[in-house]
């Protein structure tokens, strides 16, 4: 019976016209379709039909710091995602809407406005990925000659949140009376200034925005280091991670969640997803041949530049067929930390050649490719999520509309006859199909402290 | 003929549940309609039937100062107007987009790369409202214990929007290349850091948003006070203002398109907007009791709060009947002159006791209320019109959605009867309605320069 079993979670993950780096140059790719609206109403409507958990917009406020082979050759350029969101809001109606922005480039006051409008606006539908970005060139957009420190990063990022679900908690659930005869619009000793003075921020509050149908926006996170699953395991409720193997994918979901605890959170109220580029072939030849088709499209120097900006080394001084030189520990490094170890990690495991590192890579940015049928990518998704390694997906179609289209085709179908994946949503917020409940309000929490 | 005649240009104001104070108490209105997308569909939707230029949502990222009179009896939450006018723009199709954002609290990067993406999504919908925010609690929001001075805002937002526009200038037109064939997607020589380092803002660029549809979202203003009418005439495409009467509306015409030769630009790239509350009944007497009506629903305290925030001083210590005290120039006080003076002068010119003042301007908070039948109230536009008082209208419905609906089923069809009005669009950008050229690129124009 499906509602006995332990049900998988899904994200569908929007980046530009697909995830493979050389997905615009593939044929079937609607690359026309960059910055109209149809292009990403019908992404979010396939998703829906899918019965996805949500959408999720990645962003990087910048473009790559190296024009001539970003620009050129790849797709660097976005839509802001939550401009691109609220649109989708008005044209779905039960899926969840993720968006991204970072902690470290913008004010709490805004993005707790942005987050609460958009979870009225879609009725209770709304997740904020808190992300303290990794791009150094980011910090040149936005008055700063350096980019702050990854632990100084983490602690504005904590701070950060504090604030913002503060803002969300400012308004009480019942505050706003709205008796017309009367002329009380909200009770005012139900919305609190919360007086936040910090070592980033200073904000007085309330909100101008009253609590919304989730009572909070879904937080959700991406960071992997250590520093990364402290702050995840105290305050997300959703993580984005990216492993090449099961072994790896349950060593994080083990550490991550047994971190809760000491926060005094239950292991359920997370739910760990992690990046999965399926290529789907009616034949598992067919998928092997499609992924070698995209692979060829890569240019070659798109793909060692882009190795090399994770590996903030210049590989293309090395000899192509040689092996991967020595590289320092991840803590030694600001910058995304978790996706420099995870490539670290996979040269050493492999004794990879730089070509060979970077065709493993290029396509699914670290991410795990699995190419097969649609039995055999419904296979590995059951297998990770059986065995300890995740609490579902976020699914990242290589090209688009195509690869979404064949995932919900394909592979849903079949998770659904296993009894993995729901048939049809049973709630209409994303809280709801993630089956997290609301976190308390804080001024409650401290009212009855007080009272106690 | 139609074609011939000059046509007025008409902006729909969105403003909570409508313009008038007390507007959410009024029978008719759909009070809680407050944050459901519907209710703005619905508003958006009239208006385009309608053939509106645009929308237009005011902000200020923060509640009034004194909860218990805001909070309690007027409706001071609103939804971010960036998340709006998305979730707007794909259930409308021709009508413009017009958004709030505040240059004193927020960064360029964002914002330009915000009504870019609006301009995309919308294809060439997007204008930004540039406000320097007068309201001084909004700084304790943002970190900030006191409010920048009246000059340095400006200063601030002069500098704000040259950045803005450099971004949006920064990818050339034909920049893109998207040739899956040849696997060039860009064409790098035609995407320009900007370098912008000055006194606020140090911005390095691209923007990671390709030029828009409308080449740049259109630029509008709202101040009025010397230093705001020069930064206007500068750079606004279109300026909103509030007058009482059409020779204060014809003097602020001419200063400020007289000031427009000096930064070298001609009279029509500008369109002057004032903001009108129209009380529309079959006859005169009957709006005349509507108006009545929808003042009588102002409980007392807030009139007296309202205009006392305004005036920066606290009128409940003075008789309710005897004059206003005398007030400093507006030269002397750190916030919006404008409004400021407004109250000064009606105060002075009409020798209004306190209660007059309070009920003159709680209504429509110093716009002109004009109260008649479909008749009087096209033929007032008309006359403001045609006598040099202003390129058009802000309309301000007192109450929704009945107060848009009566202004496009009563008064539109007289404009346009009269050849003053559009009776379908022409075009299909903003731009293209308010007869707007693209101002060139900066970076062709510095092109040019050095080929010169």
């Amino acid at each position: 019976m499906a509602h006995t079993q332990r049900q998988l979670h899904l994200g569908a993950f929007v980046y530009g016209v697909g995830h493979h780096i050389a997905a615009w140059r593939y044929p079937e790719t609607n690359t026309q379709g960059l910055f109209t609206f149809d292009f990403y109403k019908r992404f979010a409507q396939t998703a829906e039909r899918g019965k996805f958990d949500m959408i999720f917009i990645e962003d990087i406020p910048a473009l790559p710091e190296h024009l001539e082979t970003s620009v050129q050759y790849t797709v660097p350029v976005r839509a802001e995602p939550l401009t691109l969101l609220s649109g989708l809001a008005s044209v779905t109606s039960r899926i969840g809407l993720a968006g991204t922005v970072s902690t470290t480039y913008s004010e709490p006051y805004h993005v707790a406005r942005k987050f609460a409008s958009l979870d009225h606006l879609s009725r209770g539908r709304a997740a904020w990925n808190a992300v303290t970005t990794s791009m150094e060139i980011t910090s040149q957009n936005f008055g700063q000659d350096h980019h702050l420190d990854h632990s100084v990063r983490y602690e504005r990022a904590e701070e950060f949140v504090e604030v913002v679900t503060s803002l969300w908690d400012s308004w009480e659930e019942d505050a706003l009376h709205i008796d017309k005869a009367s002329g009380l619009f909200a009770d005012a000793d139900k919305v609190h200034a919360i007086d936040h003075r910090g070592r980033f921020f200073n904000v007085k509050g309330p909100l101008s925005v009253p609590r919304t149908p989730q009572g909070r926006p879904v937080l959700v996170q991406a960071g992997s280091s250590d520093t990364g699953q402290n702050f995840a395991a105290k305050t997300a409720e959703v993580v984005f991670t990216a492993w090449q193997t099961l072994e790896e994918a349950q060593a994080f979901y083990d550490s991550l969640k047994g971190r809760m605890e000491r926060y005094g959170r239950s292991r359920d109220q997370l739910k760990i997803l992690p990046g999965v580029l399926p290529v789907i072939g009616s034949r598992e030849r067919e998928a092997k041949e499609k992924e070698a088709q995209l692979q060829e499209l890569v240019l070659p120097e798109v793909g060692l530049s882009m190795v090399s900006r994770t590996l903030r080394i210049d590989l293309s001084a090395y000899p192509l067929d040689g092996p991967v030189p020595d590289l320092p520990d991840a803590a030694e490094i600001n910058g995304g930390k978790s996706r420099y170890q995870l490539l670290v990690d996979m040269a050493r495991r492999e004794q990879l050649t730089i070509r060979q590192l970077v065709a493993r890579v290029t396509g699914a940015r670290g991410h795990k490719t699995i190419s097969g049928t649609p039995e055999q990518i419904a296979g590995h998704l059951e297998s990770w999520f059986v065995n300890g390694g995740c609490d579902g997906f976020n699914i990242m179609p290589p090209y688009l509309p195509g690869g979404l289209d064949e995932f919900v085709e394909q592979v849903i179908p079949i998770l659904q006859a296993r009894g993995l994946y729901r048939t049809e949503y049973s709630g209409t917020t994303l809280r709801e199909h993630l089956g997290l409940s609301v976190p308390d309000n804080k001024f409650l929490l401290k009212a009855r402290h007080q009272h106690a």
